[in-house]
């Protein structure tokens, strides 16, 4: 009953993705990648379909100094166990 | 009938964050990240939603000096197995 | 019932894939790895059935210089858990 | 049945933390950082709350010396997967 | 009912397996080992019984230079959690 | 059926720990760890409850030299998926 | 039903392991580490229970070298997830 009570309360983490959907998000992703993409679907595993996707990649050089490269790719679908969080459009978004 | 015992005991852990509920809270995940935002929803994963987040991201440069950079995210979702422990609000808070 | 509503939504990610059956698409995984090859098969793991696959294989050596590896592989299974995204075909593709 | 044996056995390890509520415990977790606090709950993923912690981080630099950090954090809850081992209280204690 | 559809579809990626069986394959696995062997038994998890087996190890010393290792095994169980990908045996061989 | 056959059958792996209730056991966990004590309790997931805990850390430094530091822990739970492997008592022991 | 087949099969990877019961194994481990026992039991998480054991470690020193040490262990239980790859005995062994 304990369990079913988190499921089915309204501020369940999950159901927040709701409202962005069709909307503009950012994904941070393990190994220092960032998506930016139109919030086409989700699942309960945080597995997301992206449309019209750029991929951010950081990494640091040997001088300490911090790169990003930009990458278009389109549509995708990332899979859930690799994202770290997802910023949410803004409201006005 | 152990394992019901513990879902339900009144001290199981994922239950005291209900008192932070809309408040402040402090998030430190995997990969030296840092988030504080109110605390808006969570589930028993520790997935959570938090509101007007700022990322705290440390990092030790060649020189042994820590640095740390502050990032305003807004709205976010954080997928629970990133994170290491939740510092709840002050009661007082 | 909340879970369920996930599952049969239309825009559950894993049924993006369906669109892409039989067309060349791109599979990010980790450890730098990149497959291009024709998706054949899918499961709800992200395990995938690849044929004609070439592998790119990216790493950054001492002087900091990127490099790319070229391999054919011809028909693979990919472990879904290693995946990180998968790149769709382009619906004109 | 034999699964059932051994979650029903008086010395199942889980079950040592009940004699360690609300004493001051030490919890060595991943990546370096070991938590003193009073334990408030716990769960049988060993998820923890506790009370009043402070965190030591360890570190080596450079020159081989090891560094410790100390930091007031009041009260956490842990995620138990990061969690190597809990020090339970002195039965004096 | 979504769920049983992946699983009995006739293009689920294990299958393609059964195809491979008593042929020699190629595994590719973490940590820069590859098995080159006759496939004699599979499952679900991609546990593989593999005869005949011979392991390549690839590294990079500290010139950049990549070295590979040879090493024959004879008959192994290879853990599914350590797979990246399978190879298939070519239709033909 | 064939799992249960696993299951009962007399020599499975976590039985042999029975024999060691009571006596001092080596446990060797990730991250250069391991543990000297007595086995009080564990469970099928190899969570492991110690009595008289010591602890041993090897690391090794700059100069390739190996070092070991010892330090007493008294009594503590393993977290079972930090354990490398046990090493049982001797039966004379 | 489909994967009941699999479970069922004469040639799952699993079985494998019975005729190797009390016959010298070689089991690689992750982290570098090989052992070499008398396997005793075994269950389908591929945990092991090993007699007599020797481990054997394998790392490259500051020079590229690579050094091996053995070490005599007795009888003990590897947990399954540590596991790479199970070298069979030789089945005139």
């Amino acid at each position: 009953m304990e369990r079913k009570n988190y499921q089915s309360r309204p501020n369940r983490p999950i159901d927040y993705l709701k409202s962005s959907v069709n909307k503009i998000i950012l994904i941070k992703v393990k190994r220092n990648r960032l998506f930016r993409g139109k919030l086409a679907g989700f699942d309960e595993h945080l597995n997301l379909y992206l449309e019209g996707t750029t991929q951010l990649f950081e990494y640091i050089d040997e001088d300490g100094s911090v790169h990003e490269e930009h990458e278009t790719l389109g549509d995708i679908v990332v899979r859930g166990d690799n994202v770290i969080f997802v910023n949410l459009a803004n409201p006005d978004g």
